[in-house]
């Protein structure tokens, strides 16, 4: 494998759309695909697919394609979801509950294993995804327990940062930031951030300015 | 304003990080800041504030830096965020739930105006966001009638082209899909997609790889 540091965060999105894809693929009873089909069903051109994964290797055949099983194990080991991942989300309101609940993460190995929140009233209970909800004081003690490695922030802005802080006590180096705010954390720690309004500002932005659709992850 | 086709998606993205920093800096009581400040506020560097913003004109002043209050209505006005837009959300599960109580959309003025399902149990209902939800039948008219120029999408993915198909039938030639699916859309319309599990494929493989933290939208 060549150096990863220089791959475009792009590159990387895209990869996950492949698997994706290629998972379909399987399930509808195809064993290869070429570059051309494969882009045409990412919406992106077959050379990005092809420089895509040449980062990483070679994986198709000249003139006959990649074998759709094999690429979607390469990539499962590119994208490191060759195991399954321990998840804590923090803020079990609507959009925390929803995401507990959210069927497409179970499958790909993204394992919601703890629940915390700080309303008393909530902590304790069982939320419908089956998972007690804890008190965000049991975050250390739990993480280590059920060696939770990724952290999923779901609480208003203004708790962000706070539950990024006790996330980093506790280990998780890993974040998925659900909330408005920007956090900040030490180096050695990952965040990810999704923000709805931010995506919508961008097709505002496209309407406002009469831009044609380009592919977009 | 210069042409805006060429202008990199990752500086739309930011242009609302800068906006939501500038809320915060009016909140505590600026009415200036430096693109120093900004950038750090935001975790990029000053020179990308800069080229980020020169793209639409000169908004800063040499030496004394921004307007807060001015730089705000220029980048509403850029990402014509400047006035209000009517969303309809079809798939009142968890996750549409979830969006149409979602306070940050409605304070940015991305109104849920309108919900629908296809599930003869929820029609009818009213949502805990006090949104009446609708048969999937009524869109068109529904649409006409309320002025909804954006589509959210938060139905399985087997449902999500049919959904987007009807919504262009129903002249919303904008979505935001929250389902896992692609979705092909003829060029007049616009696609943005936030899939959790293409984020967390990206935290995944920077744990998997070991690659410290940058700067990520």
């Amino acid at each position: 494998m060549k150096k990863t540091t220089k791959i475009p965060k792009a590159t990387i999105t895209r990869l996950s759309l492949y698997y994706r894809q290629l998972e379909l693929l399987e399930f509808d009873g195809y064993r290869l695909v070429s570059s051309e089909k494969l882009a045409w069903l990412c919406q992106v051109n077959p050379a990005q697919v092809r420089k895509d994964l040449g980062y990483f290797g070679e994986f198709g055949i000249r003139g006959v394609g990649y074998d759709v099983r094999d690429l979607q194990a390469e990539i499962k080991k590119i994208l490191a979801v060759n195991r399954d991942w321990n998840l804590a989300i923090v803020g079990i309101g609507k959009l925390g509950s929803a995401i507990l609940q959210h069927q497409n993460l179970y499958i790909r190995g993204f394992k919601c294993v703890a629940a915390f929140d700080i309303d008393p009233r909530k902590i304790g209970k069982i939320s419908p995804a089956g998972i007690k909800i804890r008190d965000i004081e049991e975050l250390e003690e739990i993480a280590r327990d059920l060696n939770i490695e990724i952290g999923v922030i779901t609480t208003p802005a203004s708790a962000a940062q706070g539950i990024a802080d006790r996330f980093r006590r506790a280990h998780i180096n890993a974040i998925l930031n659900f909330s408005p705010a920007r956090i900040t954390v030490p180096e050695c720690c990952l965040v990810e951030n999704i923000d709805f309004t931010v995506t919508l500002d961008m097709l505002t932005y496209k309407l406002g300015h009469d831009i044609v659709q380009q592919y977009s992850a």
